[in-house]
């Protein structure tokens, strides 16, 4: 860009004066404002906007809400920037997304919010002002460098001595995998199995491998973010299932499939995500008995399977006991160890073993070995670590529960007996708004529409209870500083006691 | 399977008597024959074949024929094998794969068996009696244990203190990349780059970005075979463009570009896979002008770049000359450090850098942040181990190379500047039926249909020689031996001698 056109903070201030005064979330209001005025030419395209924080000085608003403005529209192709030349305005016309790929790289917005940044850059959560109550995942700290420690010269001389093509995987991991699978009472080969890069790939290669166009997958309500953003990839057509404290409602299956003609079905039976539940051994039958009535490939998202917080039973997968359907099993090692080693697995029915290594082999011949050797380590330990994560996160789920009962009165939940978050609903308003107006108290959490098909549950919100005490402390007392400011009428409950 | 069949191997051996007296390389005739013994209901479904050295024996063939044989079936899905229970027939009406990806499945075998092993069990190229000559990639013994002792426990802890999701992947990798490309004369910002699970993976995204059923691409004939795989699996048409001393035809591609309407060309302009010819700057160019002019999208793999063996001028990548064309720049570790690493990244133009993170998120969520950061390590030591690299293929690709020309009169090839290969065309014959034949002798080396659209190629081989020279020397003796026995007729040069 040969001399470029440099907007200012104060006038861009003028003209998005009305922008920002309407309806929803503000950073919505404000990417609006800027689709609309680059749209009538008012910023020409190659203008450089403003650095984040003199814009949000000039508007009265936090530097999060303009970073996630600026993130939207670089999501939707309408801005680009690069680490030391700013933000600028791109030609909406040129190169931009179109169709499927539209709808995914805006919704991979959303998503990134919750479990994930798009880029080593500015992130809206990890601010040094804002407490992050919406990523679901623990670091790796200790654990990861331990088993880096651990590795012994000679398996790394042996294993590096051979070429490093292995599309389906260590041996070694796989066979651990499987003894696993098969403690949990579903009988398990290591050549049913398939490493992949984390739970997230294991989802993307099944759906890759079963969906078309316009397919219907069934889908809990609310669900794991990413996985929507794979359907939407595959442009499938993701069908609601609510979901209740035993999971999935398998009462209202049959009815659905009748209506929908669905050739999917995604669950997370094991600690539901983001409510925790535990779906029952009947419901698990039930669903295998529909689906092998049917044919419906059944997907089960067992990623956090190992973070049980009380004592509970987990009964055996899906896949265990719904004789004679297709049950794909997906796990990871992202909850109980670091999301970052991205190892995960995918156990296919006999049948289907070749043609899912083949659509691995074709996405990228093999995830890396040394990350799979990691893994193998870590699994060894596994039982030691779950104790130790079980330590960790029950003092801290205890927290964050007793604060939505102490100072967010009205808000009704269920204390999950396992897994990273709570799933909470306002007794009124609007969880998109809310969680907006919580980012400008200084805490991020990912309201409910971003975890639904349909943009639903839109009174709910996930707040996730992995950080340590002192933060999810401070970022309750914001959040009920947040509810605060965003409730000035009297909740139902005490509008309920004037009346009588 | 309660109380299988099991077959034996004379009894097999005598039904497959006519099978192995037909045209084609012997593992192709031993697995249609026993196709159709299994169409015909000779062999029953759930059926226990014998093991490989039985069936080997009773039909007085190699082992490793057998077992190329089974493993074609298992990937088109008429046999599946598990460790301990032998391999029994499936019902090939069940659950077959079909279309798009019975043409990938059946695919995979043969890259797997140039690239890669589709499973952890038995592998044809790493049998004890065979010398693999077919597997473009060095080992990494050395190189990764010291990156991975040279990791500070701090740079770990930091790392992992995060949650890890990071899609577009480690900044510090990225700078390192960036740094690398601007180098060569493309300038590139991190913005710019995702890292990927090798180049495979960044290929995978680029097609799936760009690629719709029946679109047409361009491939250099040969070409590096897992890239034929991809556009299979899109269900692209691939069409072959030739390639010379310098590679890609560029005088060609106008024509062809009128006649096929491609939205896509692949090649590989840095030491060409398998050629090693280095691709000139002007025809750089006039593929840059092409390509801007139609809008063609280009996608060049630099995958071979580091392993320059003679003293050689690397023109820049095709994006630095190719000003107003789209362009995409793979690279990747795995042929400079260890293929089992897995890392390697994808440069995109800036207009695409938020889709292409969108595809690579919606795929993964991002490659192994370990892995990278070993990736790191070992770029720091780029320099110095491209020298070892170099040192060590130098002698390796010239004791190939006189071994040819002294053992294989009438072969014609080029000796490489760089790469892991050289092109081998054969005086007569047909090169998928020798390299059967070499198998048989122990030695195996990649046909040259497997590298090339259409099966074309039929004359040529792929001969790797990443191999200590005590195993290049024993190879070379056996397929010196197997072309004995392949052409009892005069070379053609003999004939021509003997009509003097």
């Amino acid at each position: 860009m040969d001399d470029p056109i440099r907007e200012s903070g104060p006038h861009l201030a003028q003209l998005l004066t009305h922008a920002i005064t309407g309806d929803g979330p503000l950073y919505r209001q404000l990417a609006d404002g800027l689709k609309h005025a680059i749209d009538r030419g008012e910023i020409a395209q190659g203008t450089v906007l403003p650095p984040e924080r003199a814009l949000a000085r000039s508007l009265a608003v936090s530097r999060s809400t303009v970073v996630a403005a600026y993130d939207r529209l670089k999501a939707e192709g309408w801005l680009d920037s690069r680490q030391g030349s700013g933000t600028w305005v791109l030609d909406p016309d040129e190169d931009a997304p179109t169709g499927v790929d539209a709808v995914a790289t805006g919704r991979v917005f959303l998503t990134l919010r919750g479990d994930g940044h798009p880029t080593g850059g500015e992130q809206v959560s990890t601010d040094d002002d804002v407490i992050d109550l919406s990523v679901a995942s623990l670091g790796g700290t200790g654990i990861i460098a331990d088993a880096i420690a651990a590795l012994q010269p000679e398996e790394i001389e042996a294993l590096t001595a051979h070429h490093g093509y292995q599309p389906q995987g260590l041996r070694s991991l796989r066979d651990a995998v499987a003894a696993r699978f098969t403690d949990t009472g579903l009988d398990t080969s290591a050549d049913q199995l398939i490493v992949t890069t984390g739970a997230h790939q294991a989802l993307s290669l099944v759906a890759r491998q079963v969906l078309q166009a316009g397919d219907t997958v069934l889908v809990e309500s609310p669900t794991f973010p990413g996985a929507l953003d794979v359907f939407r990839r595959f442009a499938a057509r993701a069908v609601p299932v609510p979901v209740d404290g035993d999971g999935l409602r398998t009462d209202m299956l049959a009815d659905l499939v009748a209506r929908t003609d669905p050739v999917m079905i995604y669950l997370t039976p094991h600690f539901h995500s983001p409510t925790g539940a535990i779906m029952p051994i009947a419901r698990r039958r039930q669903l295998g008995e529909i689906a092998a009535e049917t044919g419906i490939v059944v997907v089960e998202d067992l990623a956090l399977a190992d973070l049980a917080i009380d004592d509970v039973d987990l009964p055996p997968p899906v896949a265990a006991v719904a004789e004679g359907a297709t049950v794909h099993t997906i796990g990871s090692t992202a909850k109980l160890f670091w999301a970052g080693l991205r190892i995960g697995w995918l156990r296919s029915p006999d049948s289907w073993a070749v043609r899912m290594l083949a659509t691995k082999t074709v996405a990228d011949l093999g995830s890396p070995l040394i990350s799979q050797l990691i893994a193998v380590r870590l699994l060894e330990r596994a039982d030691e670590i779950r104790a130790q994560r079980r330590a960790l996160l029950r003092p801290r789920r205890d927290l964050l529960c007793r604060l939505i009962e102490e100072t967010l009165p009205g808000w009704q939940f269920v204390r999950p007996p396992g897994g990273l978050s709570v799933w909470a609903t306002l007794p009124h308003g609007n969880a998109d708004e809310f969680a907006e107006i919580a980012l400008r108290h200084g805490v991020a959490v990912v309201p409910g529409p971003s975890l639904s098909v349909d943009e639903g549950n839109r009174r709910a919100l996930r707040l996730v209870f992995s950080r340590p005490e002192p933060e999810i402390e401070e970022g309750m007392r914001r959040l009920a500083e947040a509810w605060e400011s965003y409730s000035p009428l009297p909740t139902p409950q005490s509008s309920a006691r004037l009346l009588v």
